[in-house]
């Protein structure tokens, strides 16, 4: 019943011919992704003459896209009726790789059709095949460094934030030492492979798995110095024991924290005098919980980092900040890994075009809609 | 029996009748302080061409000195036999007001018999009548600037924590608020006062009591903008309604945390986006608990504050601060309350010297041991 309301209005669209038929999915109140989410297509002019044209390549589905649907993240888009002429609409997704399909005439020497280009801001709606963007919107690539659309695709929220934590919270010096917990999120592999580069040393916390060895084995190729799982961590004798021998006198200067709770008190105890902690997900719903002692005694800090909000705060360094996450993948420092891709032609019907996102969003672990365009 | 033990060593002291004899509460292994305190007389020569000669006037007790004795507390006393010839002792105590009675030939110009002076660093064992102390060891005072012995007493922990937690932590501007609980800690009254004269705002939390109105009311009277009790503070709906008319659009900027635990967590609610609360204490003996949206969506920062590694870090700093503090007095901008005073003759007996610090260590509330010399 909600999925046949959901795509209903694919197929009461009546379009004139002249313009572009862009789809959508898009919400108007907040919720259960798979309670308030539609598709729409609605007619897309040509672009203006101080804009371009675009079609999205692979729009990625990560969890404050879907936290934004559910109403429970602080940055939210607006609802407009640009989408949707029956009531105010949003188009969820924040992240994504374009291809410019057409250039406003005030912006020929930006930009050639063809080029590739990223997201310059937040809740501009990604979820969608086509739009026309202004050029503060975008910031463009060269796509001869990506070994992948994929790489491309999702540089903008992991590996930014991987950089930024591990460059803008405190001073770090080749050979210094952080400690990280869910060293295998998208995040945590884009600081192992940015740490390599950097020569820094990273103590690398996962969950305990079946294939933990594996998985270990994987992360220590990618350049991580000690892997551990959260067992090993809370073992405090087997911790004091070999912490010291891992790190040889280099010094724990910075914590890296998406689980919060237990794991992240855990991994404080292990942090040198003065350390800071940065926590950028609270996976396990639990609270950072600090021992006084570690504040008073060891002058601990504890801060937060939200790349959104850095990024609206400092967009010209987020410009230079993609363009070189763009060399360090050129030079082979970052690769993607963990991600599927849900293929989506652009003649899809409605339904299939809900259920395809609808799949990607239950996926565990990075999904990644890749439209493909005839 | 632990208590005739403890004062044992006095009777048995033959003293040299050129020597002064000097009085101390003394101990050589950690643990409860009734158990491992003891007191001692030892003879204390003249000082040498590079000290003076000391009497203490008075010697606070704080809960640090405790936390010594009892072996958890991360700075420790050196064990040695200067004042008790049986076993490696040291003397407890890092906070007193002194009295210059001998002055080095090599000190003649700095320093003249009857001067006032406190500690200029930690671990010299303030709980003794008599020292001679090198001229890197104490910081004179002018005792022309103090309405009683007991402001000049306890200006080194307690003020000089409240002016740093306030000046040290987060820029702050007049007009900018702080939030504190334990406002009714020597502290807590020492950050109402400054902040009355720094022109800053504060929300004072104080745990509910039968006296709660006339509590309020004491506070109210030396600068506090708003005083809460803990339950009210736990009141979101209720806070929620009221921050906002207190603080008429000013930012809560800081907090000042002595509890941790529930209360720590209530107060960083209120505090604005990019606050810092520092902590320095944890009386509630709970952690601090930091939801994970505080630290990433509204960037909170935590941080800890240690007077003690501040001021040994900072020595040149701190003798400043206790000089500004030292004309904070004079002015009237801070006043000592909630103090107990013990009197102790230099005269009293091995079993008087035990039984009035252990009176006073038993007190609820701040102690200070008042020396009195005939």
């Amino acid at each position: 019943m909600l999925a046949a309301k959901a795509f209903r209005q694919f197929s009461n669209m009546t379009s004139n011919p002249t313009q572009t038929l862009a789809k959508a999915m898009v919400f108007s109140e907040f919720g259960n992704p798979r309670d308030v989410l539609r598709t729409a297509s609605y007619p897309l002019p040509g672009c203006s003459d101080n804009e371009v044209s675009v079609r999205y390549l692979a729009s990625p589905i990560n969890p404050s896209d879907i936290n934004q649907i559910q109403g429970v993240y602080p940055s939210r888009p607006p609802f407009t009726y640009d989408v949707s002429p029956s009531k105010p609409s949003a188009v969820p997704g924040n992240e994504g790789l374009l291809e410019i399909t057409g250039v406003g005439k005030n912006l020929e020497k930006l930009y050639t059709p063809g080029q590739w280009a990223v997201m310059a801001s937040t809740n501009l709606g990604t979820w969608r095949t086509r739009n026309n963007l202004a050029s503060n919107q975008l910031i463009a690539l060269d796509k001869t460094a990506f070994p992948s659309i994929v790489e491309a695709a999702t540089l903008t929220v992991n590996p930014c934030t991987a950089y930024c934590l591990l460059k803008k919270i405190v001073p770090m010096n080749k050979g210094d030492w952080f400690i990280q917990d869910g060293a295998n999120s998208m995040v945590g592999i884009a600081a192992i492979q940015l740490a390599k580069h950097f020569g820094y040393n990273s103590i690398n916390v996962i969950r305990n798995r079946p294939d933990v060895d594996q998985l270990k084995q994987k992360l220590y190729s990618m350049g991580a110095a000690v892997v551990i799982t959260d067992e090993e961590l809370m073992n405090r004798a087997w911790m004091k024991e070999n912490v010291g021998k891992w790190t040889q006198g280099g010094k724990v200067k910075l914590g890296i924290d998406c689980v919060s709770g237990r794991v992240a008190t855990e991994m404080a105890k292990y942090m040198n005098e003065g350390a800071s902690m940065a926590t950028y997900g609270g996976m396990s719903r639990q609270p950072l919980a600090v021992p006084v002692s570690l504040l008073i005694f060891k002058n601990l800090q504890f801060h937060g980092f939200w790349v959104t909000k850095w990024k609206s705060e400092n967009p010209k360094e987020y410009e230079a900040l993609v363009l070189e996450i763009q060399e360090l993948i050129r030079d082979g420092v970052l690769r993607s890994t963990n991600t599927k891709l849900f293929d989506l032609p652009e003649s899809a019907d409605g339904k299939t075009f809900y259920e395809t996102f609808l799949d990607a969003i239950d996926q565990h672990g990075k999904s990644i809609i890749q439209f493909r365009y005839d």
